[in-house]
């Protein structure tokens, strides 16, 4: 069955004069960069579900993809085959993590019961194939959104019953990914938000969602789990509003609920685009806050809001998306997960190589040129200039509480200030970047 | 110079059959609802600065208005004139309330003291003005974004001298605002945010802001001022991106500095737009976060996003926000001020009494459906009913603690499980609403 | 099977008191409005596919609604079965018409031949319907996007191949339409649009575009049809980029390949909400252009741009839009189509009744309204006294082109002219509509 | 005055390696690139206003640039110390051409009688200027939206005295262009749209517009101006809905006023952003309907839509645009304008150096990356392999007209056609984009 990408050859490094559509120009995987491999820094993962079990269907029309494994045979037959495919595609291709919920390697049974025992057999064979191929868990999670029972929720459902079923999928889908060493897990919560207020008890939903929490962190903690646990934010879709909207909310949360210190967050770039911010804003957000995990690298349409998940192919924008990760230590358990599927019309074989490669090379290029402008220097001389005021007397007064709001008017007034407005330069410095991604290659 | 308004009678309530354009139609302050009168309930405020200090420019153009208290004298004398116009236009509109900018009322001087004392000449005057009027304020504010020296921020500014002066701003309002026995005081943070990351240091400003607020609330404590504090959120506008983004994002900020016991939000229609939420997300969010402060009843445009500033005069769309506020248990030191301005091509005087008389009119209407709603209690008892399953057995157990990860997989694989869907209703519910907006007046 | 529907009993008006949720408290069928019934002046449609094909699937989740004629039989006893239920329910609901696409009533078989075959065979039973029922067919229309084959567009395909297989389809709609004498026949671009333009061809496919077009106009005058031939403009989704973008758009295209006079549109809501417009902008645009045909009324999300399609629910947004119809002399062909879906936790058989009946109660009470705002005439004579200039000498010189553009500028330096601006009175228009709507039932 | 840019060189060509932040590292105006200099291919244009009339006031706060031309002396004293300004700043960027409003460089007077006046002694000096500095004009336009009396629309006014007041204008600067040999004359319909339908005659106003259109192209032949006549699209601001709102619109509407041939559009970066369009589509959009004349450079935000007017940074975006511009065989009159605005924080002379270099570097290596990717032709041939079947039997009759619908469902059924999809390799067409942009400089 894993014949299917039988006739793609694995992937190589070729260097930025290739031309060879299925090769890398700019992933060299052992290039040092930052003192690391290339390899290490990025530490690249491919999902499991919009590649291998999508069908290629939108809201206006039927699949599109028609892959063998996709029907013909009993499930966990067709389960097994589609397992050898990924983890060969993940192999030719060259990423070294993976990423899965729990029912896109497993289907699931016609009980609770069916379903784990079917999920257990499947994390039996990812064990087994991680060994034999060398490759990597970024991160597993659950999937507790798809099912039907699903619909209003699963943490914050109306009905606890729910919330018991996710839970027990939860606990399975942590101590699986135990299990296959995943540097992490995720939470992400497709339908922990609301349709409309008229019927949601929005403060209630918001506590069912905080003890939910708190029960992964325990039992993380119990089965001496030492990943991290991440929330992947998303402002919208599928439900109108969800409570994860954006880290800044995700941290207030985390706040409430004593967790700042337990979870962290999986940013990806088309929720940042949902959610009215730049995908640099998040991760400067996230960093600044403490709570930067991990990231989903897929674009959407900033046209029109959706949430396309395509492979990203801006190496502008990537690249100041990849300073904010370097300013902020780069990854420790995280990475950038393709969390992208193809368009809908892109139907062979060999357009997810096509897709995958892109994506890998332009976060690859994206990264060299913004370990560039970090090890330049000139941007970050520029702000800590602007901000040396800070660093003198009276800033430190003000941050060190030895002026109070009476003794800095005082200040004011007696001193008569009148503060000197100095250029912020946006333009220069929109310009010292493109001189950096422009200037070599 | 008050008998600007001479040709325009005090406004009377007519009720819903008078066809007087200068009558309030729906808005009888006397009326009781909910057990208190309508004037209490919705403490209508107007606000100083769209309605009498901006001249109806916009970037592509002059202004419009051709006030005469905008040119033609001393800059005090015409602050002297425009305040007798403005407490004019107050009293015979019937709004109890007003809001107000320290130089929004009083002209910037050439020096820090001398647009302090301007600023104090200008308190006595509107002391004496509330005295005479028996009008009342419910908030009072800093500018800390007009001047140029605010260009890049003021508690952000990467100049601790602009946070002094921003500090000796706030100091006086404060103060003043306490003398004119304010029920609150507005931190709106126009320009603490930033344009670009390019020349920002995104922690190092929030930290500097942070420390703003603290001054401010110990200040507060140290004169005995009574009154609330609150921030306004908003996502952008001035700034690219705005530390205030919304209700959520506030919250995670004062939990941050330790202030989520001392600081509320003042919530504003367009500003919940900016940010994707309807206006009763931000004030259901802000509510179960206990940080319901106060209102401004101001519209943008759903349509293209602008932070248009229009008057409300959607009912069906203010009912659902009045509802949220009435579940929260109505204002306490909060109101609904009209942070709004006229189209600037609606030149007259009378225009801005066409504009505040469709806002009043539209909030009460919107009160009274809402409390209609409220007393009938069939939306409630909806709610209540669809989370009934958790105040039984189950529920009780996942909040209290009583079980966890493990024992609810336990739980649910014992049992094995099988939670049936129950309809949400959404379409139905809607409607409900509908009924009762549509079936009394 | 039509059993479904049993333990509903047909819907009633029962007047705007009733608290009966499955009555209709505006829509009174038999009631003279503007010179004729309600029944008359609305022509409320329902939609066969969102109603009865679709089944409750997103791309997050399966399916929802469990229906029984969905599964568990053959494909064309499934169609009859469903066909039996969607009769049933468009008789209880009480609506006047129906809509469908050729493979929402048959099923597709696995050549065109049995695919026609079929479609041929479920005509025949609906055209039995229509004359037990009395029902009658607003439109019919061709699912050209569907199928994996239309992925890449129908008409605008990049292969002729499948442009003659749309033509095959819609030759055999248009036909059918005919036979069960349809008013209109409409064409929807689902995907004749673009990806990206780089493997696009936009100037060909534009004019493979305009051809198909006239191949369908000429169709039917050839076959004798008399009904109109309606297209839906729609900006975007499921293609990025489509070409029937707005009415504006449509009527450019419409002159370049001269059907001006042959094709109007079919204006949706949240299609207009989608190109940035408001509703009853499109509708005005499409009457000044002559070209305003019928409408699909179902709602968008303005928040978040979705196109949710869900039931009409605001009053006063309704009343605007049903003004210009009123304005334009009311539909003609037209009607009122409900192209609207259940908010998919919406599960059980009544929720399609709460759904409609609060959709017709909306557009019922905002047409009375709308009849209130244009028989009291109070805007319409602002609007007249606004441009009377134009009805007078200067204006008719203008516009009769005895002044040409020296001419102009002579006359304004010979007279000094300075034109005075006068108030637009945008609030008092508001208000005035406002007064309207919530003054009488 | 001119001193103001004396501490600035004249800015030169240095090459991508250069670290002068004030010299050129793409644009080198001598290049030949496709047979002509980089110079005669950009044909790049600085605009007045924005540059050197705009104080850096928005709409909350005040002006921060205190350029000295701004206000010291009387009107047109420093009308004369601006143009000398500018026309150095132009010399010494090194741009070709210049473009300008009317009251940009005049001061309006107190008598439209006065305006004039002072626009012809301005035009006088701006003749003399482009002598002595070889600077031409790129186009000239009016400014028929910032006075009071304009509030309400020029040719769209409800009072014909301002349709006249507009006329004299155009025909005044339309005139001024000719003698300055303008390559083209811009109409930018500021206020030609509508704030609400409530005050509007949609249909009414329009036809002022056609009518004034038609004026000024009778009045352009009538003077033999041989310029292009150019209408500027944008969908909204500062009006709600704008009546050139983007290509196809324009199209429609000089198709419905027999203009069609007559004028073309100047198509802005944020304005196709507005209108929810990328950039590409509307130049290819215009292409292919024959009506592309000119671009105005300036971006906006894709985040939150404003009109930023920001410089050009994003070579990867513009490479796609300026592919567009080289596939319709370049500009003939038209030009890149920079209808750009520094950041009102952006406050020293350099700035304006930083910004337009920027802008200018971005578009040259953008349009040296577009007419590699046009050389290589890759790009071209997949397209025109996709579509070859049009190109052969079956599409050409029908396209042709050799096949009505009901002949070519016959082919369909005869042959009982199965059309095979093939992949539109959208991501493998992305990666070739980059695979140009990255590999060369
Ligand atoms: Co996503
Ligand atoms: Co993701
Ligand atoms: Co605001
Ligand atoms: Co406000
Ligand atoms: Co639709
Ligand atoms: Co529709
Ligand atoms: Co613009
Ligand atoms: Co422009």
């Amino acid at each position: 069955m894993s014949g299917y990408f039988d006739h793609i050859a694995p992937v190589r490094y070729e260097g930025p004069d290739s031309d060879n559509p299925l090769a890398f120009r700019h992933y060299d995987p052992e290039r040092i960069v930052l003192g690391k491999t290339l390899k290490e820094q990025l530490r690249f993962a491919v999902c499991y579900w919009h590649n291998f079990c999508w069908d290629g269907a939108d809201v206006f029309g039927e699949g599109t993809f028609q892959r063998p494994w996709h029907s013909g045979a009993d499930a966990l037959s067709l389960a097994e085959q589609k397992m050898d495919v990924a983890f060969d595609f993940f192999a030719r291709l060259g990423a070294p993590f993976w990423t899965f919920h729990d029912y896109d390697i497993a289907p699931e049974g016609s009980t609770i019961r069916e379903s784990r025992e079917n999920f257990a057999r499947m994390i039996d064979r990812a064990a087994q194939k991680q060994e034999e191929t060398g490759l990597q868990l970024l991160w597993g999670t659950a999937k507790n959104f798809g099912a039907r029972r699903y619909m209003a929720g699963a943490a914050t459902n109306p009905d606890p019953e729910v919330f018991a079923y996710a839970a027990a999928q939860v606990q399975q889908a942590l101590e699986a990914t135990h299990k296959l060493a995943g540097a992490n897990y995720v939470l992400w919560g497709g339908r922990e938000g609301y349709e409309t207020l008229l019927n949601t008890d929005l403060k209630r939903e918001q506590e069912q969602l905080g003890r939910f929490m708190q029960l992964v962190v325990e039992h993380k903690h119990r089965i001496g789990y030492k990943g991290a646990i991440l929330i992947e934010p998303k402002p919208q879709e599928p439900t109108k509003h969800q409570y994860d909207y954006d880290s800044a909310t995700v941290f207030g949360f985390l706040q409430k609920y004593g967790l700042e210190n337990e979870i962290k967050v999986n940013i990806e770039v088309n929720h940042a685009t949902l959610a009215g911010h730049t995908f640099e804003h998040e991760l400067a957000t996230a960093s600044s806050l403490g709570i930067l995990g991990s990231v989903d690298a897929n674009r959407g349409d900033h046209q029109n809001g959706w949430d396309t998940d395509q492979y990203p192919n801006n190496v502008e924008e990537m690249t100041l998306a990849c300073y904010e990760i370097i300013k902020a230590g780069g990854f420790t358990t995280g990475g950038f997960n393709f969390d992208t599927k193809l368009r809908r019309t892109s139907i062979d074989a060999e357009d997810l190589f096509h897709a995958h490669i892109g994506g890998m090379d332009t976060m690859a290029l994206a990264f060299m040129k913004a370990a560039d402008l970090y090890e330049q220097g000139e941007l970050q001389r520029f702000v800590d200039n602007r901000y040396a005021g800070w660093e003198q007397d009276l800033g430190q007064k003000i941050l060190g509480g030895k002026l109070d709001l009476a003794g800095l008017a005082d200040y004011a007034v007696d001193k008569n200030i009148a503060p000197k407005p100095v250029s912020s330069r946006q333009e220069m410095l929109e310009n010292m970047v493109n001189r950096v991604i422009f200037n070599r290659n």
